[in-house]
């Protein structure tokens, strides 16, 4: 974090003169601003929030922050778990949240047009009246925004077969660090014109431009979608049957892996009985026409070396297959406090990666959850402690993670990103010279350093 | 282009000191290398060509070039049609076709790591002999390059279903204008690590950097293909039939559209008769498990208001009936020289979009020949003319068709790019603001502007 410093005196009138909307200085509202999920605290609240009600109040808090140098942290949803959207004092909270308009669902161009304060799932349940969807699905999308999705260019369950936020993703509004407001992109399919400007915005965590709007593509809503749920020895078996899975050319929806301890929790806080069968869980799905071609071909190959396969016939029972994967997180919360991890390697690495992490876990005798998207190879061990500080070996154990992903080849955030969390992982992932190209474009369009300042990179 | 003028004294003699392969000013192979497929004429011969044997030699020459401040147009295969590929005086030409190694093909990861000199066509086989394909495919595959295909995000008749170049490239090795080597985005299916370097050089058309190496992403070779071809009374229906295929959530592989001038020619050149059946064509693929199901839902479709209707049972039926498809633009080519545009709108406003190409042509006093990606809108308008000189009604014609992408929420360049072509179109399309964000990140990553200076943006 930036050392503490109070906001430039006069500030906070020039935005009340400039007529920007719930203008804030009261600390309740602050304090309510100033964290996301990912457990880092500021050394002080922020100094100022203002909660926009219209693209005008981002472009003139934008050009009053320039004016007076005030870093800007912009919010939405607060469900991050980096840090990016962590304000620390001296600094002005961009709440985009109250910009939350669905514009437009377009079922022939399929596309939809959005404020960036929509919740996601909202987004998702609008799409679906219309027989189509919003295709990334976090975990946090019943709080997390579209704008938040941006920023982070967040995953999901689906991306295996659909893709991340990114690929969903047409165009967006950009105001820019001076308030000059820029649209990128295009609301067709297709387009070559330009630099990819929408992809350098998404995923750049507020640190180049604040997204005022974005034109979404949407997919069909899948006629069907079955499930099936295997079980094995351990985690190393169930890793390779996921790869086996892509090995063999089947096209999962979903395709997640839990472990043993994590399979412990689920069954002690929902009363199923996963561990009794094996050391590890696989739950897949296939979805649209062929679903019903594709789970029994990945049933085929799931169950060479299962000790358990079940099927779910129907969507009580898929969902209730699901069900394991969906609440394993919030299970594991409710025994303490987690440091969520998020590293991803190629798939056939994944049994590898998942032998070490438990290596890692022991060696630092701490107590570490599996979980994957393993059709993705991208694994969140959770390392719990309880409330209170990180202890060391925690964070430790979190370091050993990031060097095990750059070793087997993998990256040290397969969706959650960099935030304030993972920033010199970052640099030695991508190496000085990649870092330098970075910091160049940062340059050219925040010249100041106002965006988000110390996030990302 | 720029203004004629030579290369700074001594530079060839330190391109030859410093060892770069294959130097040379000789006028046969500098002819060669001068043009693409865009018909643009430089105003003179390039100064001098290295032709690369391996990545120092790509960062030898730029790192002498920036020494020396000489502008460098990277080359592939030579077949884009925008002109980004057109040398002219004073300029080394910087060919990359020698680096054509398939360094890795991976079934389980799914990926390729190529160099950038591989011929679509040659990846596409490799991954083939493993079960899998590289999903993009321009018209022109048997020609181009890996690096070609980046450099301009080629697209393709399957983008509908599996997207553009940009979603197949995972990471990229660039040697920036200083000569330094770096290494964007990853091995992994997921990461967010960072900025999103890879999107932005993809596209770039030579601006940023040069690729001299790429990590793609492959797919599962589709099971079965299926194929449908449709004749309408006119190209509106047909277009409207598109339409109707996307708003009913089908999901075809492939939505071809051909106009009633195009079947002529084809018919007059492949001794087909698809003029007899109507006045336009649709041309509709299902691909995968779910081929059969599909292709039956949009045969459906496209039957209601059709006037002719085929269905290709097997590989040999289907591919005649492609056939028309992947001959149209030979077969108009054999008439004379063509202007080959290559817009794309909503796919919403197809129909009116064909209605106003076709009277843009009246106007003109044109030949316009016109085919689409239909599933994606992206319409290629071919303005025919007798070889010799770019008659002036063809220029006034395709700024036209440009105005029209625009005004129907288009763009104007779907997927063969900017170049030399349509810069003065992109600055209209995306205005002063966008403008000034691209000469920002030109400036940031090329500061003196010596990479392909005067195409793109």
């Amino acid at each position: 974090m930036s050392v503490p410093r109070p906001l430039p005196a006069g500030f906070v009138e020039a935005l009340l003169e400039q007529g920007v909307s719930h203008v804030s200085t009261d600390p309740v509202e602050l304090a309510a601003v100033a964290v996301d999920r990912s457990g880092i605290v500021p050394e002080g609240p922020p100094g100022v929030l203002v909660r926009a009600a219209g693209v005008d109040d981002v472009q003139s808090a934008l050009w009053l922050a320039s004016e007076f140098e005030v870093p800007v942290v912009p919010r939405g949803g607060g469900s991050g778990v980096a840090g990016a959207a962590v304000a620390g004092p001296g600094s002005l909270v961009l709440d985009l949240s109250g910009l939350n308009r669905i514009l437009e669902v377009d079922p022939v161009d399929q596309i939809a047009v959005v404020e960036p304060g929509v919740i996601t799932a909202h987004l998702e349940a609008a799409a679906g009246r219309v027989g189509l969807r919003y295709a990334p699905d976090p975990a946090s999308a019943a709080i997390s925004t579209i704008g938040g999705n941006v920023a982070t260019n967040a995953g999901g369950l689906r991306c295996v077969k659909y893709g991340v936020t990114r690929d969903a993703v047409l165009g967006l509004d950009v105001v820019l660090a001076d308030g000059t407001l820029i649209s990128t992109g295009r609301q067709t399919l297709k387009g070559v014109a330009g630099l990819d400007l929408t992809g350098l915005f998404v995923g750049s965590e507020g640190t180049l431009g604040v997204v005022v709007g974005a034109t979404l593509r949407l997919r069909p809503l899948p006629l069907e979608t079955l499930t099936v749920a295997a079980a094995y020895p351990d985690v190393e078996s169930a890793a390779r049957a996921c790869a086996a899975v892509a090995a063999a050319r089947r096209e999962p929806s979903m395709l997640e892996l839990l472990d043993a301890r994590t399979l412990g929790v689920v069954d002690a806080v929902q009363g199923t009985s996963y561990a009794e069968r094996g050391g590890a869980l696989v739950i897949a799905q296939a979805d649209g026409a062929s679903a019903g071609s594709e789970i029994a071909a990945i049933a085929e190959v799931l169950g060479k070396e299962a000790t358990w396969i079940e099927q779910g016939l129907d969507d009580a029972s898929s969902a209730r297959l699901v069900e394991a994967r969906r609440l394993a997180l919030p299970s594991i919360e409710t025994l303490g406090s987690v440091l969520i991890e998020d590293i991803c390697v190629p798939r056939s690495r994944l049994a590898e990666a998942f032998r070490r992490v438990a290596e890692i876990g022991d060696r630092h005798g701490v107590r570490i959850y599996s979980f994957a998207h393993a059709g993705d190879g991208n694994l969140h061990p959770l390392i719990g402690y309880e409330p209170g500080p990180v202890p060391d070996a925690v964070v430790a154990a979190g370091d050993d993670l990031f060097a095990l992903a750059l070793e087997l080849g993998g990256t040290v955030s397969g969706e959650h990103g960099i935030g304030l969390l993972k920033r010199e992982w970052l640099h030695r992932e991508i190496g000085p010279e990649a870092l330098s190209v970075h910091q160049s474009i940062k340059t050219a369009l925040d010249p100041l350093g106002i965006l988000n300042p110390g996030k990302g990179y």
